[in-house]
């Protein structure tokens, strides 16, 4: 299951670059099932990502396997949220172009079409940073501190920064980073067109959009498609 | 003929994906000249449909040719319209970013350049969801009032959801899909540099202007480029 | 030099496509030398013109070589411009996503960046379309009042259609036409920032500065730049 | 390491036309550690400069190597800047889409995310050109004026122009460049949701930011992933 995993983790950060999700900068994570640790590739860029590039780590920081690779500096992200979020296997840290206008505005991001409404709970704002590192998330309090904002949300926003979304699996991580992305270009459109109506809060937060958007049938196809859409490397 | 408008479903479903209309959802389907039925891919991404996921559907549901594949949610959108609209055989339902920003706004979608005066009479919008599937369309009922929306145009707006296109063939729903995501794109740009001059409604609704926007010599043309443009596949 | 401007011209279509200028309508022309003629594309694609495709008009619309060949239906903007302009030896005219949102608004284009000085007497538009073609120009007297508004202008907008561009040749023509897009995209993005600087007319109007922004050296290199960029082709 | 710096240069060319910073036109150069020269292509565009194209030239234009060659027409952008500037040891001058509209309003380029906190201290515009040659920068007297305006800065804009980045190498030069460009594309769109919360000044000055985003990890990391990201070339 762990060389599943470490294969899923490759893929997740391939076609979050594919998409222009992540760019140079960003990873995405996944839970190892078996102890209190996550995989996580070392320092490299997302579209270059190799299984031999995946390392283990401890929710403390300690690099379990794969101890000579250098880890990216905010590996905190990911184990704050693994050490607050029991449902939560898998993260995606990203800074996509459409979600960082809204960390430096007070537009909240709400859901415009039906995809995006599994976020019909609302998108945090983290921006509580140690001065030390800038707009860096480097610390355990610092990551601590990010973790409660996220709450049981599937997503937050990190203040001039970036964001992060959370899923109960990698491809549901993925999938949601997609939507929130999509959610962000939308709605830039349609405040600029004005007098936006937003989703109705009970809908947006029924049981039913969320197994409508999240079920299986729709995650195996959208799967599918952005994987199929990558290209071949040898 | 009927092997013809597979081959051809399978061409529409890559040129829509190829031009970025449909990504890893949406869908479009062809009627059959033989019967109460429509030809639709089976559930999968446009991009990857081949001839073998198509499938044939009556238009109560049943699946006709193709009984153990797994259809779309939302096939009763294809379905209502041709059970309302006897001059309608071929339904493009996409999510196009251009088009979902007027879905939640009160800007409507006005001609602005010639190849969109074919929507001079209006793009009417559907609200009236169903609240079991949330911005879903999955009811009989809730198609039929989708339907009545659509009226006699050629093309309506889903609130926070996306867009139904249709055409007298494929090409046409086809073509008619690229000039209205143009158009949104277009209009969105012209209404924020303000004071826009819509076409007038008179020369919009003109039967001389839709025959030279869908001369035969004009489809032929585009239907060669957006068919060529296709990447090769295996 | 026939076979050149012939060889040229397949050139032409297909850097402008390529460049997003034009997609599947649209059309560019060359003056031929030794005649009230030029060559122009059949009906087809620019991105798939062929020097066989190509066809020697006269100005009064006879197709003197290719005679079986279909012409566009708006030949007559290219031949109404050459009866006009006797320094104008190329004309394309497109409908370039960024410059369709100024043919209706109140907005004029006017130079926001070196490369697009060139436009400082600035670019009239055209609205006085015959009802019969809609937005489309079709009759000759419609042609000629198309160029009695172009004027000696290097380009002109079709309200709620394009636009064309002229030069002394077909380089020229096309590099001015790339400068015009891309001038309204910024121009776009600097007009919702707000308070534009645009450029002094005396300063834009300026003979060296066309000779610097239309320098052999300049447009040399462009040309290279553009040419090779253009995906091969079997 | 002369032969080193030519082949860098000829990746910075390659990278920065690959990610849409440069096309046919705008150059980079790198200082010549051994002499008060630089090394730069000759006139040719970004994306197809060949180690065979790159001359060495004197800060007082002359060309020492590669005399044969035709330079640009603006070099003197680079040499005055490194006439000033002894920290320089890499000059790109560019027109990226996102920059120019901020040349000519009066909103101030301003850090809206962590990566481009290094531009804190301010991005000046330079506008005093010289009629001669309308707003591209010819003579002598006209790059001392620049580089006057740019000072101490990583940045600065040219009025209607485009924009030079500094660094004290290629790769910092190149990194920082991309940084300004995703910067000034995310701040236009934050600029139109209204109510920006830029960087603390204090903030984005820090010398620990600064560290952070151009750290040798980071760097590493963005120059594998965007010199990987270029198409093989025979």
């Amino acid at each position: 299951m762990t060389d599943s995993l470490r294969a899923d983790l490759v893929t997740a950060n391939h076609v979050l670059a594919n998409e222009g999700i992540l760019g140079g900068v960003g990873h995405v994570s996944v839970r190892d099932p078996d102890a209190d640790a996550m995989f996580i590739s070392r320092s490299r860029s997302p579209a270059f990502v190799a299984e031999s590039d995946v390392i283990r780590m401890a929710f403390d920081g300690t690099v379990l396997d794969g101890s000579d690779a250098r880890p990216y500096k905010e590996t905190v992200i990911h184990r704050a949220i693994y050490r607050a979020r029991d449902d939560v296997n898998a993260v995606v840290h990203h800074h996509a172009p459409s979600v960082i206008p809204y960390t430096v505005t007070d537009v909240e991001v709400r859901p415009v079409f039906h995809m995006a409404a599994i976020f019909g709970d609302g998108v945090p704002t983290f921006e509580d940073y140690d001065a030390e590192f800038g707009r860096l998330i480097v610390t355990e309090a610092e990551g601590d501190r990010m973790a409660a904002v996220l709450g049981d949300h599937r997503a937050q926003l990190l203040a001039g920064h970036g964001s992060n979304v959370v899923g109960a699996g990698l491809e549901e991580a993925v999938l949601s980073t997609l939507a929130l992305v999509m959610n962000c270009q939308y709605q830039f459109q349609a405040e600029l067109l004005g007098g936006v109506q937003y989703f109705d809060d009970a809908e947006a937060l029924s049981t039913t959009v969320e197994e409508a958007v999240l079920a299986p049938m729709v995650v195996e196809r959208l799967w599918e498609y952005y994987s199929r859409r990558l290209p071949e490397r040898d």
